[in-house]
């Protein structure tokens, strides 16, 4: 069985995650999408709002598994007995940093592959950066983000957009 | 009429920006050069300042308005009956991120347009940031912005600079 | 009376350019689309081929004109009392070489403006070239040309495409 | 069984190829590697010699076939079963003109999927070009393309360098 | 007698700036590696700490002086009387922001040559940030940082990345 | 005495070029401009013509020398005595060739040197294609070439491009 995981920060998860993920599911036995917990960053989502939006919108993918690690996500891959890493590419600048992650990672263990799926030409403007900006500023943030976490993440990003405001 | 709008932090103003906004105004009616207020970034220069510069260096440019913003950039647009956005381009990286928010913005609403122009050769190693890091260096300054306001970007510089290293 | 001209190959038409012609016509008062005749490439299809495919899908269009011409862009521009340069933007490798020509013309006269449109986000991946790659080997190009001009497209690439073959 | 395709000239096969190979074959079930025949391009090897090079250094390898096609790639795809283009990324101009493919291929047909893979960094300055322009003036190809096939390529690579300064 | 100053955070010194300053002290008759005091970034080795591991590696190379300083590069080169910054190149995203500066440094002063060299293949995937980033996660970065070092860095690393989690 | 040897087809030099070799002299104790005989191509000025406009253009520079050669850039560096390999850098596509080009030759013989220096700003946009092209068109080329040359460069680019007119 083939075991690929494709981690991120997914704060939040937008529709362009989703469409990889929709993707790679096809490809391989068992997608396992891991939030990555990063002490260096300060996300607006909680790490269990960010697993609770995942698995609200992924539940109906069977071979698809939300989780979160800390730590070398080599080591996180080991554990889950995982040899491939998916990431999605965007344009030039993902590409540079995406490269040198992948270098490094294949540096520390040799067994592991990353594969890269372009993202769908439908979502190339989007990151979660740009829902968190569009949202914080009240603009609409439909068809970025799923719609069954629609409500409540538009409501999130306004609230802290105001107190930056106020 | 067809009204552009030249959104930019202009924190400060760089001769860059100013041969953009002239070439601009050849090509429509009128320009309106907004000031972005951002209230997750902070400012070297006050809003007050920043659009204090444009007004003095731009007062001589007849069909050029010098306003600021918040918010998001298509309500603004709404709001002035503006219908094209005006970026300056300078390299491949700059290239990225534009595409990313013209798109974000295309979407937000398909009737705006933004029409990219290429800065002056001149001036393609020229940015705010690299003004401000030169200038905090105590290094010269003169012919990355205006003459008019060199002298109190200078003071305000080298000022910022040596209470950092104090 | 503000008129640009959008040189190009158009070997052939394809919806890209379409949608950057529609998008002019409407921030500028005159659109000329201008056929270049360059002697040291061989076009699939005929000058008069070309020029009569523009023709058929932009009748409709009232401020847009069909032209060909020959000789320095610059030059062409003064004869039609043109004073701006439109070209569409796909990627970085063609923002690379336009940024080189835009300057070039910047240098041969200082008053004639390069502005740059995104192409549509759909259309990201379409190039003439690659219509007629598809299409020589008989696959189906149906909304990568206007449908007004596809069967026509169709029938001429696919017996190129078979003569090579032969 | 997930059957992957990888695509490409292979003029001459090139240790950067292979070593996507290998590494393709530990995700799939089966890679199938399929010589382009393009009839637009005038290949140094003939069809069967590029064929015969990859059979004899791809011998050993159970889950990868050698193949050979004309006409369009998803057509291929069609035929033999497989659902996943593997293509390898070297650089960013490699990039460009890799994106636009895969956006024309799911064009074409929305279910087939176009994954990346990394070239070995060792590999990064390699290229089935670079391998003829050096070896056609006399120089090394060792450790350039695979042991097995060194002589054979080096001879030829040699003639015909020899033909054209004559 | 031709001295360049090889200047940056060298935060800390990696495999990668070694290769660079041993081939530059090939080419040149002095190399001045030259850590940059930064008063804007808080870096994770003291001055103190960069300068010492540098003069520890360094410390057989007899046309090398390692140094530190603040304020502009330019008025630095001045005072030591080189005239060449060698800066490595990695990747795009490098390549635009080392040209900004290095044109910034020519209008600076037009006597100041900037030199690229390109990294060593093997540390395409090497930079400053990674190793901190590999170590603080409790990676082994051997092979990224000179073995003389390497106890020291591993300790300094894990426990600054320990502190973060507790 | 460190030599270095600045390749190129010359095809004809430009101002770009003149440029790098006058810093490339201020850096080197000696500088070997060498004409690459190139049998793929076809140069629009013959062999004889490109080395006389160089040796025109640069007699006054002491530490400059007009060479031609066939066969590996790595041989001719052997024979001349040189180790460091000068090329300019003008953009990101530059770049991506470049590279391949400098690593291809790293792995050749390790202990040459590939240093890049930037194109100045001036000339960004200058190429010896550029110059063909505008020249062909009848354009003006002054500013584009050195003077001392200029007359003959215009006079036999405007010939060809009227022969392929007519």
């Amino acid at each position: 069985m083939r075991v690929c995981v494709y981690p991120g920060s997914f704060d939040p998860v937008t529709n362009g995650h989703i469409d990889i993920i929709r993707r790679a599911a096809r490809m391989f036995d068992k997608v396992i999408v891991a939030v990555v917990v990063n002490p260096n960053k300060t996300p607006v989502f909680a790490l269990s709002e960010r697993v609770g939006f995942l698995e609200k919108v992924l539940s109906n993918m069977e071979n698809v598994e939300v989780d979160s690690f800390s730590g070398l996500l080599i080591d996180y891959m080991h554990i889950k007995g995982a040899s491939v890493i998916i990431r999605g590419l965007r344009a030039v600048s993902d590409f540079e940093h995406e490269f040198q992650m992948a270098l490094m990672n294949k540096k520390l263990d040799d067994g592991i592959e990353t594969v890269f799926m372009m993202t769908n030409v439908r979502y190339s403007y989007l990151s979660s950066s740009m829902v968190k900006e569009v949202g914080n500023l009240g603009g609409c943030i439909k068809g970025l983000v799923p719609d069954a976490i629609l409500p409540e993440i538009t409501r999130v990003l306004k609230e802290k957009g105001e107190n930056k405001d106020g």
